[in-house]
């Protein structure tokens, strides 16, 4: 049996082993340097800045959607921004990963945002066939820039 | 002389011409549906969902950059989207973009802020270029998947 439920202060070490599961999965195990007390203070105060559900299979964790709220300046309005949706790989061809996916359209829905979007890396066709046959659409022609560690210090101090 | 100033209720029809004149930019100027209404809910509330800045030259509006929080589930931290940075075509080659894009790295850095990220169009290559002369990185494995308006319902109803 699947429950798709939100996650709760306790279950920050759940979802630290989710985020860990989809860095490895993503090939960049040593990326993910977040920890417990992080997850705890940003995502369950008064204000967080993100939001989580937890899939349980059977009482068990079997994957997880993380999102927080982006914005459009074309919409004028919010949106949600699915930064990760993760199954463990024993858990695979139930439909809990889709289940997670259509959970968070139901929040954009209800909260009114005109958009949902995420991330997928080029290489996974199966994920990137499965995301459109749900009718999102790839934006191909965005490509996404970064500055972060060392260069983000040295871009604030150009002048 | 440049003047880079944080945005002000007042200035949301200014913020709105900016946000047309990125859209016509970018190729899709009836993509641009947001209103004064929208920009004054959403950026000037008490919890606002964007912060803006704009770039005043001699006084008149020349430019402007729009930001919303983001969160990194490696990083255990919020960043920065720069979700729009545009300049007028007559205020180009002062260093204005520059001087905007480096204005939002500070606050970054100043925030603590794990990432500066934002997107660029594939075909943008002046663009893509002077991002990376200032440390940014292409993310070229990641593609942008989106869901809205009819398709967004329609997801939201699946089971």
């Amino acid at each position: 049996m699947l429950l798709i439920r939100t996650a709760q202060p306790e279950d920050v070490g759940t979802i630290l082993k989710l985020i860990r599961g989809l860095a490895e999965y993503e090939h960049e195990p040593q990326a993910a340097e977040a920890t417990e007390a992080d997850l705890l203070r940003d995502g369950f105060g008064p204000n967080p800045k993100f939001h989580c559900v937890i899939a349980d299979w059977e009482g068990a964790p079997a994957g997880f959607a993380l999102y927080f709220y982006n914005y459009s300046t074309w919409k004028g309005r919010s949106g949600i921004f699915l930064d990760d949706i993760f199954v463990w790989p024993e858990y695979r061809g139930r439909g809990i990963g889709k289940a997670l996916l259509l959970h968070v359209a139901r929040t954009a829905v209800a909260e009114n945002c005109g958009r949902y979007e995420w991330l997928v890396l080029d290489w996974n066709t199966p994920a990137i066939e499965f995301y459109e046959a749900l009718g999102a659409k790839r934006m191909k022609q965005w490509m996404p820039m970064r500055v972060e560690g060392k260069a983000l210090l040295q871009l604030a101090e150009k002048s």
